[in-house]
């Protein structure tokens, strides 16, 4: 794809200050620009690189003032990031797929394939499954009895859907995530051995939600693990069974939920995160990578940090002590000898 | 399925009180009950519900006294979990499989697989390969040379197996868990640079072992990476190369073990949890979540926490002043104060 | 595969001490040796093994002397672990899969697959994609359109290659790991929802890379997510958009590196550790098992602990402290009674 400066500007709705005919091949970064490259300035921290790059095209912030020549075309925009977002979805390519059915596919005479969905090589697909419109399934897919797959969604290779579960529309999941395995539940019968508890429920996962690759999802041990609109779930994580994640709540790489917790909306939770089993973690909760939540959240937007998880602000400070826990101990001692020195003197005064 | 209540407690060996014709056909939460749901009341938390809930049929314990009038009908037995588990099996629906041998396997000629086995579409099976009676193998799953699987085995779609590995009867591997593939290990050689160990041992896993989705069981470099007998693992689980997993240990997610590190049986691990390599861990050791284990743990039924993990007890005592750290800091602070004042008025006496 | 001691001796370049027509079939640990086996003693703590082990061959230390007399015969090499990686090679089996190309292998027109690589069954290969010489794509690959891979690669069942991502030659794997998914990249748009930023970088693998199974590598928003030369990664392993990790690192596993951070070369990092993003860790850095690395670190060869990590001993040295927390709030209560004690004894003097 090949664009010129004034056409980019006309798309992102800005004003192009420079060479209106330039043109533009790809989107590229401020520090490793070339010519055809576009990029963008949005952090000052970058601003340096401004002046050097062999990009032919930035977008810059309508209120950005250049303190020296910058020899690429400038295109003001009023959200730097917005318009980046814009720019990189005109630039974006992805992975081809069968238009329709591929017909490698296994798909179940009673599954529902809408007419405008693409099922790629390989797919195998259960009966009663149904997908909607606009639907890309892509290779090696797995889709077991009687999944629903709604409009719109992206389903990547090798991703494995069991039975029963629902996925709603606009929905992406990446490459070799599992959704619906069973849950991790056990009895203890005789002699340390256990039975299995059947894992009879689903998982729900409302619209609009990503999740990343070799994730996995466990199905409820009854009734339904939601993954509630508009979640963003990152690559391996752990979603044990009967889990809610609430709207719009964003979790990082290797973080685990155990089952039956209960996580608010709109929550930012770090990687490696940990939360215990049977909690819930009120609204707008914000959790540090590597943090051990082992308490229900009652209080929306508190920051958390630690294992086990305490106030942010609080471990903060608790550990610049632990990192100086030889000088405090020291002080101790010193402390022992003075107060011993001032027995003797006492004793001597006595 | 639909199934009256005077059934359900027949199969229950339960004492039924209300009405023994309602008819029940989905096991349900006792929180979200509806007419045609049957629920269980184990945890007396719960009991506030068994006076609302709209199912039409509640297991309760034996010794279980009501409050107030139940709308719904109970079954009485003598244990709720071992019922419910019962009960939850009777509704469990799964993925349907081929009878017998799907057309779009490809199966080595030299692979034996036994008339009652399942093989659904697309698994690969390598040479030399044995499958035992009424195991099922899912669609998509890769069995690499001379692997040996036992009977009642179910093999979800996506693991892949690696060659001369050992699966035992009546095991559960779930989607996109990998096998035998090459355990971590690399000689340095000249300026900063590995050359790869050769790994050419196998994983052995024994009967009535259960491992989650996305876990991987590295092959040993010599002999056996081993899982005995009644392991039960959870999901996004690393096992390193000859690593000893102890009969009926349960591991929960995303945790990791070092190479050829043993563990003991009985074992209670959490989430999270790493093991340095090349310890002994003793039976019934108990590991909280998130820990990080690096010594050999000598004596049985030691519980621990913490990175690296001490006795469970300690880590939460000492955890606990960590929080009050700055307030202890202050104590510090405090006595210095008075000390130096105590050291004035010592030295004017003098 | 059967070779006699001589044979084996002159293969690894050693001096036999024994009978050299002794016949090995295959390589075993020294504990657990038998006739026909061929073991190793390179850790002395082991040395014990060797007068009792029923392993025929065992190779040695030049510089070893025996206690006893050992029964089986010795091979006495340079470098124990060097001839053990060769030995091992030689025994090495391997999963076998077509030469050539696979008849259900689904490949593109446009690609161009070197007549001397090898696809095995129902691997999917999208337009324009390149494999090299030698390469070995195992069963139920996916490789995405226009990716590059180089030549003597071996890429395991079940790997997915998301499109534009280039693999160097000589790189390793492993079962079900995905790369150049998308990275996690969302902006804040109304009401706490977000809008997806399209990644349109890509992911490069440079040549002698090792990557473990379930391991994922997201592509990059804008450019590429980088792993140099020599680099080994575990399994399970993290690595977010825009990472770049140096040559002949090594990463063990359910590490996660968040975007934009640069490793340098030559690090040796810890399993279950976790880096914030967009930091840079210098060359030779050694960072513990589940550290957080949440700062640049500048200086080459630093050692880290801790979360947040700190210098190696320093975490160490605190720990000790930490584990010790009771007695140290003893120590200060102790303190304070003794001040109050010599207080008053102050006080009645005045």
């Amino acid at each position: 794809m090949q664009i010129t400066g004034q056409q980019l500007a006309d798309i992102l709705e800005g004003r192009l200050v420079g060479d209106p005919d330039v043109l533009v091949s790809e989107p590229c970064k401020i520090e490793d620009g070339k010519p055809g490259g576009i990029t963008f300035l949005a952090n000052t921290k970058y601003e340096a690189y401004i002046y050097d790059t062999k990009a032919s095209v930035v977008m810059v912030s309508e209120d950005f003032v250049p303190d020296k020549k910058v020899k690429a075309t400038l295109i003001y925009v009023s959200n730097v990031y917005a318009s980046l977002s814009t720019l990189l979805g005109k630039f974006n390519t992805k992975i081809s797929l069968h238009e329709g059915i591929a017909s490698t596919a296994v798909i179940d005479v009673t599954a529902k394939i809408d007419a405008g969905a693409s099922i790629d090589d390989y797919v195998i697909i259960k009966p009663g499954v149904s997908i909607g419109k606009n639907s890309k399934i892509y290779g090696h897919v797995f889709i077991g009895d009687h999944v629903t797959v709604g409009e719109n969604v992206r389903i990547f290779p090798g991703v494995r859907i069991y039975h029963n579960c629902v996925i709603g529309n606009n929905c992406v999941i990446h490459a070799n995530t599992v959704i619906g395995s069973d849950g991790f539940g056990f009895a203890p019968v005789n002699e340390g051995q256990y039975d299995k508890i059947p894992q009879t429920g689903n998982v729900v996962i409302e619209d609009d939600v990503e999740v990343g690759s070799n994730t996995v999802i466990d199905r409820a041990t009854l009734g339904s693990t939601i993954i509630c609109k508009g979640v963003k779930l990152d690559n391996l994580i752990q979603i044990g069974h009967n889990v809610v994640v609430g709207s719009n709540t964003v979790i990082a790489a290797q973080t685990g939920v155990a089952g039956s917790t209960r996580i608010g909306s709109n929550c930012l939770i770090g990687g490696q995160v940990g939360f215990k089993g049977h909690i819930d973690i009120a609204d707008g909760t914000m959790i540090q990578a590597q943090s051990g939540v082992s308490n229900s959240i009652r209080h929306k937007e508190t920051k958390l940090y630690g294992s086990p998880a305490i106030e942010f602000q609080n471990y903060l400070k608790s550990y610049v002590y632990f990192k100086n826990f030889p000088d405090i101990v020291q002080q101790i001692r010193n402390l022992e000898l003075e107060v011993n020195r001032l027995k003797l003197v006492s004793d001597n005064m006595k």
